[in-house]
């Protein structure tokens, strides 16, 4: 089942600037990941913010929020997901 | 460049029937076309709406309005255009 | 995979009685297929509103969606769906 | 009578780790407590947000707050309450 | 147990006046057959639309949706309830 | 004149406990002060929230102003005002 | 007591432009009336918007109620609101 | 003064075509007028909406006001109006 | 041109009480200042907030930006600016 | 493509002023050299409030990103970018 998974990250402007050279590190790492096991599909930059829409494909909710939780930043994320149901013209689906 | 679009369908319960039906197939069809141009890349339902995200990839956002407006239920359409900037980790352009 | 779906039923007050009369009845009897099928746990009603929050255990949003569309009264609703994650602590899940 | 309850947990990212294991173990105690009163009768995550969906069952809204009060995450907790009215089809009433 | 309850009427300006007459008649009646019960315990009108505020006491928020779709303007009506716990400083309980 | 008025408690967790105490007794006082006044005439607990709604009775939106910055909690307070209107139909001055 | 009015006008499009005019041209009347009366003191055109914001000075919510409902165009009005308390730094309490 | 000004079209799908050509043709003949007097000297479209931004010089809101109202879609149109104010690194004022 | 300003103070409750009962007396002073320029013309309380609307007559825009950064409180404001249109049904053009 | 941006700084009041001089002036600077660069194409402010509207010419969403994260303020921005399409009518594409 894919989901649509809207990330704005919440990031004190006074917050030690090491610290955040670490989780961002951290955070890279763990994104590609989640890529290579086939559960993170896509990653785009939301212009102008430090935010992100990413595209999962998992086995359901329950996995999509373990996947999330693993995320190094993700205490400091604001998190809104959007289930997605199949759509008989969906381009990969029509093998277009 | 890639746009994220949210497109809800506002469509009367007492609307003609056979309307619907002819705009429904019309708009199946243009969306193929879409698809085929390698400009709608992936389409999904809402879940419990007749709405749907919908990944486009076009020159800019004057051609994204070409093609929106080139769809048979666009008069019926409320769409909210989201404009995506390109993540480094995303897996596409990773080669993940 | 569990959802917990907010409908709202926006009928206007002019519609014909009977037709209103003959949509409700059927409602009522698809609603009792989806709970005989397991699929809808659990239906309240919003207090003041012709509205209800639905409780469905399905495969996923895309089975989903199907349920929601074989409502008589879809046309007519304006749905919410909020996907849900299993909670180690759920009563259900501990056998409380 | 049933309430579905929104619960958003506001937790500092910088708060202390051992605090929040403290509270942690006393809120699942608690839920649990709950629970086994069959107050509390189903508990989801919300994936992607420490943040839940509750169903309670108890006597009134001043019963309720009293539950709700006495969970030891209450102070970092945003609560939304929806009192519930029962409907002839739910499946619970239906025997189903 | 005490509902604090904000009702919006939404009439059309074109609807016919004779069917306003009858209607605001009858909605007159019930609601005095309501504080006459007990149920309906205070009433205000919103300043500048044709909406009130209203506090019901009744023993559950199924008995309120009684109360509430016993109006004859009911069809018209959009309704948010807001359920309401005891304050040990409430005036009334504190006999003041 | 009549207002509703709704009130948000907004604490910080970490506060100084003694501090909360203190402001916790002299807000309880203020309040049975306002209402021996005949001011303040009903107060009701929102259900999971530091919160409540209040109705007042004053001369106007100055004494209003008045009666909730007497209130030792008012600096943490976010309060929203709605003025009321009298109904021709409120139980009160119908007598029932 | 002064309150600050907020009023959108919804007018279809497509209503006879002679029922525009005649409620129009009384609208201005009422309006009139009122200043004269002392009631409706300032009254300012919202740009780009069938709209506007009104200053009254009446006895209390009841009596502004009354002023509001006497405008000819109040079927078609959406309003809110907004009570206002006296401020000592006021250039008319001033005397500025 | 410059506003910037954001303008929805609010048509009904099912309005008469020959309407919309003759007000369609008029708006774009006004909209040059505008233009040509320097009032109106930027248009955008909102990609996949009928719905625009322009940016507008003028006296004030009053003049503002009678520019809006002199297009021939304005009774279709819902406008918000943003007022500007001068930013001293601004491109223009700097001769960039 | 006049503008109707919605102004909200966020103050932490746990400023210093000097800092406040300074920057309060230059607040107040500053205001007189600009009242006396013939600049704000009126000024309310939100009833129960530290908030108010204030309604000044100054050339544009940039001018109404300058009054208000004059105010000491400015930094701890949170400003939403109205531009006004004049009416021509407004007490003050006509003499009323 | 040109993107509209509206920019809202949160700089707390307390913070230290040297900081923000410093910040300031290098704010300044980099906005006239994407101005001179061609990017930035006009720049207002928001009355009231320290924010802006701000008009970019970039080839493509990422380009946007990449001028907005060049900005030494950007950690303390909130921004919204809205994507423009050319319309036909623009006074700048019609040479007026």
């Amino acid at each position: 089942m894919e989901f649509l998974v809207h990330i704005e990250i919440e990031w004190p402007p006074g917050n030690d600037p090491k610290l955040k050279d670490e989780i961002f590190a951290a955070e890279l790492l763990q994104g590609q990941k989640l890529a290579r096991e086939g559960k993170l599909k896509r990653l785009w930059r939301i212009p102008g913010r430090w935010a992100n829409w990413t595209l999962y494909e998992v086995a359901d909710a329950t996995e999509l929020h373990a996947c999330l939780t693993s995320l190094p930043l993700y205490p400091w994320m604001n998190i809104q997901v959007h289930a997605l149901a199949e759509h008989p013209n969906d381009p990969r689906s029509l093998g277009l």
